[in-house]
């Protein structure tokens, strides 16, 4: 290769975790290098990052109107930008870089409403531009080893799902109490910048895209039962679903079961055999057929094919972590572009990463569920 | 002791798995004698069985009425009575027996209506017998641990419930065609034999007992989505509830989902930390406080106190199985009726084995489960 | 069947965990009755115990040697005897019930030396009588899945044995100080009563006895280093061993390893895969086809055949116990005992259970473990 | 920060995994910048790693020992050099760059000879500089927790070590006849490139170093059974090791135990407690406490203080891999580095990597191992 793209970020100043992995899963590959960034409203702050990135002080801007503005007019300007700021902004910011012609990768929800959703998509299609999202989950080796077992059929049709994100971080805001309590990315918990929903928006919306990757599956009707345990916004949620083609399946999020850190869990079953895959641990896919013994599929073996296969970078038993899953869609989202670049026809293009369509569908899921539950648990179109 | 009470069985002939389950459970303990049964409605069979358990030829019975009226005319009659039929039977069978002034043990669920299930808790109050029934899985010393950490406040006040009962055995039954096979307790998927519901009443059933047991919460009201997959009775059921004291809660049952053999899982989260606890590695329990690392406890250890430990039949590390979750529940049956007999009063008479109130509790719920889903997957009280 | 052999027992009086198990394991397979009995050196403990077991008072005896010598004299005799005392006596009680011409199931080691255990053998085979000894782990029906994809080719030839089993029950006895106090099964630290070794004896000789069911393979040579932490007996040891075939393979024992309870592990390993069973869970047996992903085989279900299906008694995902691996060596040693009273001829009758041979070559290895130790940690032919 | 290191590589060619990981690991840190390199013998590939690397081609050198010499020359000379090359070379490239007084970090095993290992130290501690060897795996957070605990005396005295490292990956050299046949890393099974041994080299010679690191113990001497299955190099080793101390463990390393793909495990066990942790699933720790339940302790969270804390990068529950534990290494290695050119005082630097001595302990272990069964098993000191 030897020809790296540039990117910028929004967001992403010191301490920031999403920023962070971002930044390394970009690094690690080496495919694109950090030369623009507005990463803090704190300016020194935001110098001071751009400092440790060897930036160009002329490209650590004071507002991302500005950044997008002024990078438009560079004759070097940035390939990309990555957003990782509070989910208020994600709408504002990305049409603007999206208005100067640059290709985005949106930390997930993408905005608040399916309106802005939807504006967004038309922009992008537009313009002819790759607007990412990142639901970072189905970056996972296993996780494309379960989309594939379920698309070739080996699990037969499906039957049942049952998905579940549990965490606990939140349990001291049980009763309201601690409702002011500073703690990171406390932010989750305020109308204000995480929008409608707390629980559901941040780790709800991951089950449904994780699902949807997996099964192709999307909710077309939904009842929630939401908990606010006194406070503004959501922190636990049961949610049955019904699919397109009739299937049921449930759905559990929560920040306050104690015991579970970042315990995404999806199960697909099918007439034929059934999948699990855990986020915890993420280098192993559970596979069992009917009236067989359960297998245990591990990545980088030489019995995995396919995209689970391409995206090994280690070998088989020295674990692969989160920042390779962010760093698999970065790498095809910049293949895409440089592929792109080259002329290369869409439809050759590998578009196997987290979409603007995806980001539209996550904000339709969470509009529904706040509305079954605010509504009286009632049945929901999405 | 040397003195065993004496018990006849309706139900169980050759091959039957849970009428068999029951005769090991009491005769690992030594506790009652089989003297008297109706085995099987082929007279042949009986016979076999009630030889086979060197019975007195002549009381093997043709069918549990006269089975009760002669029994109840003997000196040496039966002390109680086991009842290990299909579902359908055991109104009228259990009804017979107390009105013999016999001791029930009967196998859930108790019987098909609220209406049936509340006469025959009238029948045995009045009648001052015991009537138990046959929920299995509290009778697992880590389920009374858990009990006894809820009970003490170990885990705070409960935010959530999930729980599952998964099983695989009825994939086969999908799409209805077939139907008519025969296979090991076929009869569950026919409405003459199993009621209104086949899942649900099964094993949906279990998940409110052993969730009940735990936490003291029963269902006030829930919304159910029972799957039939073109079948007359239901074969999978994601059920949300909300329980007296307004917490919520997901219960999903199932008989198709590939990979899952008997796997009743109860998670309880609370403000403090929660429990978790899975029959198919019934000698552990799971319990994580707040900010603390996760603990597995293990049947039969020091550490462990309270009904946990007295139940306890062999030295921790060696497993104990299924069989002794029963033999607990009859041990704790068999020992209230020595001491009735013996002319303890009943507030003094150790009654921790299920009861016709649970019964009846269930009964509640499958009702209430099928009519929310046959009305439209809408909130019913139970 | 109807007919039940009549059995006594030697040994297991109150709170005694071993013969609790040997009864109950007989008890709720319904195949023999207890009707004699030496339980305790305490002659009221004695009738204690006769008395809750409903025997004749004139069968309960003062000592083993009136026991075998008035047995021996009835019509009524015993079928077989239990032996269920501390490893010192196993040797002269054997032997008097074999002079009685009484079938024996004896608990191991079988004795505390070679000579003896040869002796055993002899005079069992001059009488023609069943001489079991409780190895119990060959009983599970998962270890005998194991046996059988070994036999088969399954996992081709042997390269490699790990095998352990790990306690933590006397690691308050590291440093000698407490060697007095009294817990359960102290005598085992008692060379008196335990013979030349306590954790080799008692469960080392488990690991040798395991291995050998499953592989075939016996220690030739073997080098051991035994730990006694100032103790007269051994509480931890680790032995490389060398088979008939050269091939290699190592033990470790311990009943100082905090965190273990009961922990056998046995792994073997072959050119074209591996099986790894662990006693405390018993049901699933792991199963790994090179390249291919692990599988994981539950007990019970209908893709398990041969032996290990036979032996089934309860359905899948409901867990079975130690007790039935026990019960299925009894079962096949009380089904023996029949068929050879009935006349079949001995090489038509099923010998699946753990014999005096399997007690001989036990009592060599820990001669040669304790050998190897004492004299400086060298290689001692078996 | 702002100013990055500058480093060299030698080794570590198109497709090479290791050579990967070490660049993925700074890079994604960003604490220092590839500047330099000797890829590959084959020149071609050695440009094209360059250029991928944006590397100035007149530093893309052909040989170490000119790469060494003409960086020494120059103002921005590197600051160390990673060597990522088969062992064969690691004695001569690590000297080369000594002696150009350019800090080193060198994969294990350190070289081939006590004797060269220990003038690689002598020379190194000459000219004061560190000098690093990548012994991955207690850069894992969950090892240094475990040290931690150890040190802390959270497990009391240790009594016994019982570690492996199983991989299966070299299965079908089994029998000697596949020697030939090409696949990643099979220099390893050839003795001029690996040594005098493969498999104790290569991962044994890890779990020596795990262990050291996490209790303080080395082997005093050894007693070695290996397995060449008519291979030249050893692909199974089984070893009893006792330390300074006179306590004793047992090492198990294999590259041909199918199952096991890259399964180091460590147990340490003490009078008070045990802690055991699997590479496999390096986020947990699993500890003990003499009669409590066990702990699972997971990466991220609150209650884990120390260097295990201060080493986090991702928040709990979001799984970090293998290469944060490189990461760990050289971030350490790299601020040991800067502090040094800042002019602090060796006293004052945490210089929390593995070193040349550990290297010079590993060579010794090695030898002694390969020794003590050359020589007929014997006990050998190390």
């Amino acid at each position: 290769m030897g020809k790296k793209l540039r990117y910028g970020m929004v967001g992403g100043g010191p301490g920031a975790f999403i920023g962070n992995v971002h930044r390394k899963a970009i690094a690690s590959e080496g495919t694109a290098e950090l030369v623009a960034g507005c990463f803090s409203t704190n300016f020194e702050k935001n110098l001071e990052t751009g400092d440790f990135y060897n930036i160009d002080k002329e490209r650590i801007y004071r507002d991302y109107r500005e950044m997008a503005e002024r990078e438009k007019q560079r004759e070097d300007k940035i390939d990309f930008v990555s957003i990782v700021t509070p989910n208020s902004t994600h709408f504002e910011i990305s049409k603007a870089f999206l208005e100067a012609d640059i290709h985005v990768m949106c930390e997930k929800p993408l905005c608040f409403t399916s309106e802005e959703a939807e504006e967004l998509y038309s922009i992008a299609k537009e313009r002819n531009l790759f607007f990412g999202v990142m639901y970072t989950y189905s970056g996972y080796p296993m996780v494309k080893l379960a989309k594939k077992f379920v698309e070739d059929g080996e699990i037969g049709e499906i039957v049942n799902v049952s998905a579940e994100y549990l965490q606990d971080w939140l349990i001291d805001q049980v009763g309201g109490e601690k409702q002011s309590e500073t703690k990171l990315s406390v932010w989750r918990t305020d109308p204000k910048k995480s929008g409608i929903s707390n629980c559901v928006g941040d780790i709800g919306s991951h089950i449904e895209n994780t699902v949807a990757y997996i099964t192709g599956l999307r909710p077309k009707k939904l009842l929630s039962v939401l908990d606010y345990y006194k406070m503004d916004l959501d922190l636990n949620a049961n949610i049955l679903v019904e699919y397109e083609n009739g299937v049921h399946g449930v759905y559990s999020c929560s920040q306050v079961c104690v015991g579970h850190l970042n315990g995404l869990v999806v199960r697909v079953f099918g007439t034929e055999g059934s999948v699990e895959w855990a986020q915890e641990d993420p280098n192993y896919l559970k596979v069992t057929k009917k009236n067989q013994p359960e297998q245990i599929y591990h990545r980088g073996t030489d019995y995995i094919t396919g995209r689970a296969a391409e995206l090994n970078h280690i070998p088989a038993g020295h674990p692969e972590g989160i920042v390779f899953a962010v760093a698999n869609h970065y790498n095809t989202f910049i293949s895409a572009i440089v592929e792109k670049n080259e002329g290369m026809s869409i439809e050759n293009i590998n578009l196997d990463f987290p979409k603007v369509e995806d980001g539209v569908s996550g904000v339709k899921f969470i509009e529904a569920a706040v509305a079954s539950s605010k509504e009286g648990n009632i049945w929901k179109e999405v």
